[in-house]
């Protein structure tokens, strides 16, 4: 499946992990690492130097500390290893922007990267250049021997740029929510019209063997690997993601004081932490508010409730007599099902650049095996103040996600929106062997306690996303764009 | 599969939950009310007045408190409920002796269960005494409409006692070990001889679709429901589980120092509780020792190895290169291949009586699918300190598992010995539905976090248990008799 | 001052700290052994089993701790030390028992006091009967040249047990407190008649230059020494303690919600536990009950309030407009004003003997330095459910301070009854050095973030108790039977 | 006593708390504010704008916090309720920079003040702004019955803004401490000459009646008052403070894991902390560092040390067989003895300039009451890495304690230096009542658990201290530049 082909470097298309890339040219990797670091940089451009430095919570980091430690990736694991003569800009950051390479050596303390007023804004910024010039130069030269291997970690750290791109979103928007000032990324944009939000539809998933995982020839992560076999029981999956007016209604019906509609660790999680609304809803006088990237907005009814915890999710799902659906469930709706986008980050387009229009097609796999089902039509996508229907434009705003509409009979939203919990475990598909070296801890060590989202959200950059992609958290978070999409049995 | 013939009543070979029973007379029920409940208070029968008091670790409860919080459930969700005019013994205990069923009501504050020394070990007998005696009386004037009803719910407080059984001996042990004094709760017994311990044999899963979960006409949880598809990829499971010496290979290597062998939850585990080997190991002088039942004694190599986290069995499995099995694999592999068994709790043989030997055969659903390859040989069980193959006597001692012998090609100790860790997070079976009312709280809402072990242990009622059985404790967790079967991909 | 002639042994009249003692018999020595050493037991004697091994809060220890570590202190301080050839009845005893003493070695972790099931309560009375029996044996053996050394440890630690005493009526309170069967240490007694509360009067302390600190020819603990000058500025003294109603009045007017009238300290306290009245107070049903030690009874609003917190002492005060007295001023008055006597532990009488009159003297300095405005009256004592004004018999009820009554212008119940904080942080006096070994860890160590209360409760002994005694508790604490007498300025 | 000729604004002799001043011109009041607001601004020109922003520990704030707090005494303390038709700034700024005044409304959680990066630096530069340029507008304006009383806060305002320019200096070491990257405040200054460190003499403090407390004319705060009279025994002080040199004598005697040494508190924060050091010493390959506001540098052994905690100057004391002074004792020397002065901030010194040699005078009582045994010599000062015995220019360095040395017979660096931990709990004075309103909450509700330091330190404004001046912090806390002198009984 390839989104959005226009900016979108040819390299990322050419990725694959882990194994090694050869048909690339050096033009081709400069030109994918300028966007993508570039893309970086546009991110964090509405930023004050204060709001560079701040950590208002243990899961979030300093933006400053996201441009250093992906600038890192390339010193510390590429560049060091493999170009002979390399010298470190600042042997300190070695230690201070590893973020958990057990094997790379000792790390800062996460929770104290706000403590940190060095290096700072500009020295990381120093930072970000030197390593950028040295990979430059050295694409360009590098013998044919050695080209796979340093192509594919360039490749895996353009991945990892991208991963911190969202994280940056994410973090952002923590720091701001946790400041009574009520900061704004963005001033919001003028709303625009669009069709009404998609009744529910309930699309049915037959029984039987499937093929889960990634098996196509792009870049995938190795937890999507390998491609093996998983049988399903016939279920159902709703078209389309969970209102924040649906929502509502369980928080009105008292769903947060009815013990009965949680797990066990979710009521302990409700009461230690006295939850009685999602995270970013704010109510003031009897209203509901909520905060985002624009600031401090009213609550809009119909757009998909967003960041709320795996336990909210499944109270919600259980007050409806429902369920989460299960990771393969939803990969096999994804790839088999019509499908739709909601908005995704696409480099320039958070800075209101026009977008042309553009389809979405399945990797092989996807449209080898399952014949022609594979018509994913244009998303109508996230248009939460900004986008209407006559041009389609800013479809892809990186704010919030937007009302799910569209056609019936697909799955709405799937990529894109909001990433969308799932009642799997984050654990490892069956032959699932890690790599060595610290690739084995890029995600092989935090499969525990966690359950899987799919799909993306409107922070997820636009080519880093795809079907079989295995995003998670641990259930009690909620500083991911998280929302719901629900299944049920077979009745 | 029907366990101990001897003295097991005939009623548990005809409970089914949670649908109702008819079949069975009054006479049935009585005996196996009496023998399970008196089974309880043979395992107490060791301990001072004051053991029975303490609450040795949050996980633990006082042994008083397990026997209050059994006759709680046959006086509060059972007699009070549909024995009219019933009074309770105490009206307090309805709240003192409430574990967590919050359709009950408010509960005492588990980890301050310890801090209680009122109702004493006597009131708590006489509450017990009272609300056995009421059960006793009205049992036999049960009207036939309700029958069924009534029995199905006195089967599964039966079934509740039983797990209770487990979880005195469980808690009497970390109590024990807690205290500098190191009490025994036995004296050692006079070792017999017996068979080398098994060499390792990987025993093959072949690839394919198979039915996962209960299907019998007998007594299941409501967690091993539906029976239902799961596709297996071949694989191979270990004859038999790692022994102490094995495990002592792994930590005099150095695998508690090694950050790379374990998951990033499980290592910090090790550094924040400064784990350096299995909970209940001590080192003297140089020396390791065990503290067991039996009180401290010096380490047998031997002897599987018990009372360990998950973290601890994931991580000596990937220092061996190797996984543990999935619960799916495993069951297949209980259901279908030759198993012995290890040491179960047996009413009365903890007290040394005798005991005849037995056949074991699987439920309808085994023997009719797969065949004969359900030839389960009879098992040389634990025989620390105890057994000897001659006369196979106390072949269930309930005190240490002991060495795992056996013939070659069987899943040796699958059922007894050590409850055995797989990698499967512990979540609800696809079409799982919690029953309604404080039932559903009896299993489903602690789906969560957790790893689910199979295959019972040396204090498990040799009753209870059944190649279906679903266990579950938190990664972290080393209280229960805990170990280590491994298994590995097709390579 | 003496207090208490009836069954007091005469050695305590004649024990002097640190310094050593030559002038007693074997015999003298014996008597108070056994006096003392039996009247701990008789305090426990209406506990069950289980009541001995519980530790409900972290400030708490069981009962049995206190039966043994009072035993320890005989064995290990003293008998081990001195005794050529002494054995210990069980080595480990010495880390379990101790207490705090670093000179002594390691000892079990306190707040785990309560996990430790063994030794049994009939093991610790062994210990108990083993340790008295060589002790009692030795001492009619001992010669001449190491008498006074012996005598002095032996007088130390009677000392040690009788502090003790009271520590076990705190802490059986505690502990029953914290269980909701609300048991009761004493079958509530019939209520007597007695005068009225005493009216509040003002008592003047004139300014000037005046001994403080212990400097008769008795017992008193290092920390009451030296006797050393302070100046006092003139200033007002309660002629009595605060009642409960006057307690309920503060709390009436919001005391607890009003930031101005805490400490900061203080303030963090009551929001972090939610405190909302005074320890040991229920609301049931708009009611206010207290728990005692006769177990839940209507709070009296004519009672001492009893087991606040320095916190709440300082707001009430401040909340009065007025202060806490300083310890100087407290000592002053108790030592140059008319005192009376509340109740206080004396043997036997918490079993319900007679007593005698009795006249209290004061110490040597007093009466000789202060002419004759010492002329103690008789205390009416603490009658709550129990004396009446004739009799007076009972009057040292041990457990619950009754109401202050008693003549014009002396300081009522200011020994016995409750003990009142002072403003005054637990420092070492001028001069002061603690002795060396272990006896320095006896107070010294503990002058930090403390302060001191002043006179005596009911669950004092009577013998132990004197107007320079100096108690000391943390500023949050409740545990103790604390009450408030408040002081002003010079308007 | 006045301290700076210099630049020292007259207003600030005049000022005295609580009481109303007249004597004093708009222009002298303006003077005063402008050149203290400016010194504020001057202490933080060193800093990257990332620096302003982050709170390293609990007690620390971000240096952007105390900019805007101290605006914001002046801004709600002082223009809100006193010039009407004032608008706030920012509405918001009245929450989040109330530090603690609960009677001013809700305030922001302290320890997250590090998780604001808005408002911006530049932003509460403009705060600060709006606010100076509205007062001194306002401040000629002021009609004369208002003046007084306008005037009395505007002193206080000043007074707390120069509290806060030391807060600023402790906060700053704090962070930069705290990152690896060893940032420092200000260059090594190239070092000079100075005369050895004066050897220990011990100045002799005899027995009797003292008047302790302010009395003078000027401003004192409230927790100095009243004056008031305290009962001194005989006893010694020493000249000098300890030195670094002095310190590690204990530390390589194994102080650190000596218990007996330690205040049971004490030794408790050694091990819960890990304590083996002071604060800012740092051990690389076997030599000691210290960080300081230079960064990291060798330790010097002849420097008093600094910053560490009331334990480690109690615990250093005790393996001395010494102890510290009381607070009386301290004052009753300072005030009585020749006395020298040690580094203190002045305004415009720490960016390098000349300065006058000055004179000390005792405040009125002082040189009235005492006679002329208060010659206050010319101190030599704190030289560390910049003065010179012969200019003796820069004597008031802010940066780091020099080395004591001075004539004999005189309390050496008594002002100034580093501040002097006295045993002294911090306690209200005989008499002191707070004023009302929240001037109640500036020093009054902090008397608990804290210790008394007295005399001021390098980073300490040289207009803000005197004799009586009392100090106080947490026993556990090393973030003040805290210090230690030695006293001793007559023996």
């Amino acid at each position: 499946m390839e989104l959005g082909n226009g900016r979108l470097p040819s390299l990322l298309g050419k990725l694959k992990f882990p194994i090694v890339l050869e048909d690339v040219t050096a033009e081709e990797v400069a030109e994918a690492y300028n966007v993508i670091r570039e893309a970086t940089i546009d991110l964090v451009a509405p930023l004050a130097t204060e709001d560079y430095v701040v950590q208002s919570c243990p899961e979030a980091s300093p933006p400053k500390w996201h441009l250093a430690h992906t600038t890192w990736f390339f010193e510390t694991l590429v560049l060091e290893p493999l170009l002979s003569g390399y010298e470190a800009v600042e042997p300190l950051y070695k230690m201070l922007f590893n973020s958990y390479y057990e094997s790379v050596g000792h790390y800062f303390t996460r929770i104290h990267r706000g403590t940190l007023s060095r290096p700072t804004v500009a020295e990381v910024m120093f930072y970000r250049e030197q390593v950028d010039k040295a990979l430059l130069e050295w694409i360009r030269s590098i013998p044919a021997d050695g080209w796979a291997e340093v192509v594919s970690l360039i490749g895996l750290g353009l991945q990892h740029e991208q991963q911190h791109q969202e994280l940056l979103m994410m973090d952002i928007l923590a720091n701001f929510a946790a400041n009574p000032m009520n900061p704004s990324y963005h001033t919001l944009l003028p709303e625009g019209s669009y069709n009404p939000v998609a009744d529910i539809e309930w699309l049915s998933i037959p029984e039987g063997v499937v093929q889960i995982g990634y098996d196509g020839v792009g870049f995938a992560y190795d937890n999507e690997l390998p491609c093996h076999g998983e049988y399903l029981s016939s279920a159902y999956i709703a078209n389309r993601t969970v209102t924040n007016g649906e929502f509502l209604e369980f928080l009105n019906a008292g769903g947060y004081s009815a013990p009965l509609f949680w797990l066990s660790d979710g009521w302990r999680w409700v009461n230690e932490h006295g939850c009685h609304h999602p995270r970013y809803w704010r109510q003031v006088d009897g209203n509901w508010f909520e905060f985002t990237l624009f600031g401090l907005v009213p609550l809009k009814l119909d757009l998909p409730v967003s960041h709320v915890s795996f336990y909210e999710a499944d109270a919600y799902a259980r007050w409806k007599g429902l369920r989460l659906p299960t990771e393969a469930e939803w990969e096999w709706a994804a790839v088999n099902l019509p499908i739709t986008l909601g908005g995704l980050l696409e480099y320039g387009n958070h800075r209101g650049s026009d977008e042309s229009e553009r389809q979405i097609d399945g990797n092989s796999r996807y449209s080898t095996d399952q014949g022609n089902n594979n018509a994913y039509t244009n998303g109508e996508g996230s248009k939460y103040g900004v986008d209407n229907n006559e041009s389609n434009k800013h479809r892809g705003n990186i704010y919030r996600a937007g009302p799910v509409t569209g056609p019936p009979g697909a799955l709405l939203h799937a990529i894109g929106g909001v990433w969308e919990w799932t009642r799997s475990p984050y654990i490892a598909y069956p032959g699932y062997h890690p790599p060595g070296g610290y690739l084995g801890e890029y995600n092989g060590k935090f499969m525990n306690a966690q359950y899987v989202l799919r799909g993306g959200c409107v922070a997820t950059p636009v080519a880093h996303i795809r079907p079989t992609y295995r995003n998670f958290f641990q259930p009690e978070s909620t500083w991911a764009f998280s929302g719901i999409r629900l299944a049920r049995d077979e009745s």
